[in-house]
């Protein structure tokens, strides 16, 4: 654990994050500013800055947790395809030091300009609301 | 395989690709339209569309793959960062129907304007030699 890293701060309970699903090696919580709703994070709950630094096991743990989770988002928010990102270092646009993959449901012409939707910050009630909806549809996946 | 895709024409050899590695599960070679130099693409020889057609373990072990090509990636390019991206379904951006991770090497100030930098078309010789730098970093890192 980190103690400047707001991931860290969200994992110890210290700071709000809008909870979809948790085990004792990863966190999935809502984006709180989101490229469209139902913007979503996963996340090691070890502290990791970045892909390089995580065993490639783990990697693999991370990332075999994402289809069930994309699955979800897809189904609660009725997209028409999704995008999986990860970025490394300031250089790639990296905003928390700490390894988290984004889950970004997309639809049809969400970007006539061909860029990605301007990320809007959303109040924490609204962001509940949609953890709730897609937690409800993890759990019906996983049946 | 599917008879019409281009990776699955590539996987059979019928296609010209810049290959950095294959394993009987994984192939990784390079992008032809690179965002940058080195922009590289890690999929399953199996032909899935999306992530969601393709078994959670599977998606784990093809991610388990990319920290290792990232790191050569990084390594062979002197890259800043990195972005690991996947797309799924054509409001995402996915031109391909076969799972591909792209894992592109980002450098400071690629990107003064805040967006991707443009993708380029990048003769096969150019590709070729990109292929050769990153896998004798593979090489050298899987040691």
């Amino acid at each position: 654990m980190s103690k400047s890293c707001i991931f860290c701060s969200i994992i110890a309970g210290e700071e709000n994050g809008a909870q979809i699903y948790r085990d004792p090696n990863f966190l999935v919580i809502m984006d709180k500013y989101p490229i469209n709703p139902g913007h979503t994070l996963v996340m090691p709950i070890k502290h990791y800055e970045n892909l390089l630094q995580m065993p490639s096991a783990a990697v693999g743990r991370l990332y075999a947790l994402v289809p069930r989770v994309a699955k979800a988002v897809v189904s609660a928010l009725k997209a028409d395809g999704f995008n999986v990102g990860q970025n490394n270092g300031i250089a790639a646009n990296q905003i928390v030091p700490h390894v988290h993959v984004h889950v970004v449901p997309r639809f049809k012409d969400d970007s006539p300009d061909g860029k990605w939707p301007a990320r809007r910050v959303t109040p924490q009630e609204e962001l509940a609301k949609l953890a709730h909806k897609i937690k409800h549809e993890i759990t019906l996946t996983s049946k």
